[in-house]
């Protein structure tokens, strides 16, 4: 999300700076730093002071497939952001985004409405996120700066981590191996990662306040989007819907309402799901090749 | 609290390792560490590393009076006490007590139940307090330790900052001065130090999870309050009701319910409000005096 944000933020009247745990290629029209916010906040804090950003976007959280839901990191990411916001502040920034999830709210709703919605999270991940978001429009108030909060539906796109859904189904096909499923019924929001990054970037300029959710507000089927990307390789696949049990508890449906992001933000989704999912399987395709 | 909870601890039994930032006289039963929470987390965490608790009792946070409602070190102490109970859990901690503050209720209700009246906190210290609730509780879920939340009411008693009320009541008396207060029809549920000590310990060595108010399920109002103190120091008192403006948005009753503390815990209040204003009185005026 990150690699998609930068470029347009570099294009927008910011100065940006990067900061990130890990060295990688650089990215133009950004400085950039390196910091470890989880192992060492005072050098994070070191960094916000000596940069007195007037805005923060702040992506940063543990997300490995399969183990974010339930991982003790969410307390340390939770803690990290928290002093990360309060340097943010005591710096004189005056406009921060931090990133929420979808999962905060009670999901058996379906549809998801921005101050209407139960905030019921299930899991820890989603209560250590809503745990920041509560505490942060809490801080806004005493601390002098505005803060929105962008509620992620199910991004997805060039970069995202390989076990994930679109990475996995294209890469099975590609080896020929036959793509286990579960029966493919679930309803789900998703939205290219360009659209994340370029809906972000509108709020963090805006004066939008709180909660906002960044979807399509389109609701598809994990089997069309599997499908489609099947479609998009052109080549044989074997799709088996039932191989694998869906989880029982799963929602059957799970879609932003995005009045907030349209009438508020002043933001649409440009990127179809056929073009999403085309360039998205196109990247992946040049990776698995190479 | 701390210096309440400790005798009783130690009385119990328990192998108790107190742990505090600043050296202070030495606790009989206890052995001490410093550790600085906010200031050095890694040192925090390699404490309970090395001492490996079986129990947490987390009584640690920014309580200067008149800023710590709206003060950024809630968010500090939110991040720390994050870090401190994965720590805690990661040496293989079975069981748990936080505390928090009947400040996370919709306090609009006057009667606070736990899991009935809403979580709806007005302030960044009730905001953060509630963050800290929810994570944890999310985070026994999946880390496989036992935790209750103690949610204080009106706690008083000796070694209590001075600022508060029966404090600088006590004092403003002894010292001749006029005692300026608001209307003082405030109804408040007040709990003695040493019963909110023994709730948290009877609370520790009991298998119940999540938010049990700590309070005595009686209401009394501010004037009564003050009126039993100045009667206590049984000289003349100049109480000037009304002459400070009372904050129109302060609920006008905030009282535990105790159902929880006392059917499930297995505990209820011993020390009268006569008791206690007596004894916190008296405390105050030794130092007072000498």
């Amino acid at each position: 999300m990150g690699r998609a944000v930068v470029p347009l933020l570099a294009d927008a009247p910011y100065e940006v700076h990067v900061v990130r745990h890990s060295r990688a290629a650089a990215v133009p029209g950004a400085r950039e730093h390196r910091a470890d916010l989880l192992g060492d906040p005072h050098a994070a804090e070191a960094l916000v002071e000596a940069v007195a950003p007037s805005h923060l976007l702040h992506l940063a959280w543990y997300t490995e497939p399969g183990r974010y839901w339930t991982s003790g990191l969410n307390l340390d990411w939770l803690a990290a952001s928290a002093r990360l916001l309060r340097a943010f502040a005591a710096a004189g920034g005056r406009r921060a985004v931090l990133v929420g999830t979808c999962a905060e709210y009670d999901l058996t709703d379906g549809t998801c409405v921005e101050g209407v919605t139960p905030l019921r999270p299930t899991t820890l991940y989603g209560a250590a996120k809503n745990a920041l978001q509560e505490v942060s429009a809490a801080h806004t108030g005493v601390a002098g700066y505005s803060a929105a909060w962008a509620r992620l539906f199910f991004a997805y796109g060039p970069g995202e981590p390989p076990e994930r859904l679109v990475p996995a189904t294209v890469r099975g096909i590609l080896a020929g191996q036959s793509v286990e499923l579960s029966h493919g019924r679930q309803l789900r929001d998703f939205v290219f990662v360009e659209d994340v990054a370029a809906a972000l970037v509108k709020l963090l300029g805006s004066e939008v306040e709180g909660a906002v959710n960044i979807g399509t507000g389109q609701a598809v089927s994990l089997r069309d989007v599997v499908e489609a990307i099947a479609e998009r390789l052109g080549q044989p696949a074997d799709l088996r819907f039932g191989a694998r049990p869906a989880d029982p508890n799963e929602p059957p449906l799970i879609v932003a309402d995005t009045t907030r992001l349209r009438d508020e933000v002043g933001f649409a989704p440009a990127v179809s799901l056929a073009e999403g999912i085309d360039r998205a399987a196109g990247w992946w395709r040049e990776r698995v090749s190479s």
